[in-house]
């Protein structure tokens, strides 16, 4: 019998990949999305189409109210989404406060439910390496943290956090999911897709992903704007 | 100036006398409550009305879908609410899996983008110490999450979870409430009251709350069905 993960899936191509490697090395997987008001919420629509393709056992989506804080570009539409690229060192304005602490506290607590004690998430610490929730000394403080907030810790079963793109480069992420057969057409990585989902081609999440894809020798199937 | 802090708010007799402590203390104080498909959802309605009254800069309401998973005879209808006394050393059906988890990540993200460094929570691991995620060991391994987790933590600023009933017994928390002048009818205990707003009497919620009014030597305002 094959062990059950929970996959937190945006919909991102990053996500999407993640899925694929946990599918791989045997999961069962429950996939997690999330609606908190992003701007690109149609993220969540590719969601569940790529848990389908990639043999998800199931695809749940949470409404939540992260977005009413404010505070991000990415949920806040008084701030803008830069598109004249990424400044070294600094952390984004599309940085949403608090945001992989919610999404992982969710999924622990699905996880808890079904009695999977592993989660994935497609965080990634070298392209990102912006978000302060991006990086491993968060990710082992969320696993002390599930060990000592859950039943299940507390009888001594561990948590363990999953992620296996955390040192990858985007041109390795690419390589990867291309092997797994990842269909890439059906993810998104844009901060701004056009109603007709295109993607602007000139916010950061858009470049990163645009030169992943010319390293990596693979072609984009993204439809760009410019 | 005074300090901004955000404070989890119920509705229940814990989270007001904590709101009380945290006005009494001086910071200005941002309530959040969470309507999660709880059963005693009711309380929501109370949080709004003890937030004015107690002096509170704002009130906010986060709808969120950790109900949706199940596992909890508090979010569950197919798991029936226990009415027959505390069972010790077992952590009881009503347990509902990384809630507090989830609710401080939300509390995190409004302390944020407030400038908030200082988060209150009622949690008490005398009369509940069922829950895992009541105990100290919990709270402290969310406040280390949180320096890792957030812009403000990378930043040097350190946030602080404040917990000032933990130690506290229901009946110490009932004699300090009453001192700040809480008023305990404006508050809802009851996992299952009733749609006229009378609190069942049975569940463990109502026999702890009315154990304490004994113990405190305070007239219990709650109106009970039996």
């Amino acid at each position: 019998m094959s062990d059950k993960a929970v996959v937190l899936l945006s919909g991102g191509l990053d996500s999407a990949t993640t899925l694929a490697l946990a599918v791989a090395e045997g999961f069962e997987c429950y996939c997690l999305s999330f609606n908190y008001g992003q701007r690109h919420s149609t993220e969540v629509e590719f969601a569940a189409k790529i848990a389908d393709q990639l043999g998800a056992i199931e695809h749940r989506t949470a409404n939540i109210d992260i977005g009413a804080f404010g505070g991000s570009a990415l949920t806040d539409d008084a701030i803008d989404v830069p598109t004249d690229g990424i400044v070294d060192d600094e952390i984004p304005v599309t940085y949403v406060p608090a945001r992989n602490t919610v999404f992982l506290s969710y999924g622990l607590g699905w996880a808890e439910v079904l009695g999977a004690r592993v989660l994935f998430i497609g965080v990634n610490a070298v392209d990102y390496s912006g978000y302060p929730d991006c990086r491993p000394e968060f990710i082992t403080a969320f696993e002390q943290l599930a060990n000592l907030a859950t039943k299940a810790g507390v009888e001594g079963q561990k948590f363990e956090v999953r992620t296996p793109l955390i040192h990858l480069t985007k041109q390795e992420i690419i390589q990867k999911g291309t092997q797994l057969d990842v269909d890439y057409a059906e993810t998104v990585s844009c901060y701004q897709l056009s109603p007709a989902g295109e993607a602007c081609g000139v916010c950061d999440s858009c470049r990163i992903r645009r030169a992943g894809f010319d390293a990596a020798g693979v072609t984009d199937p993204t439809r760009y704007q410019r």
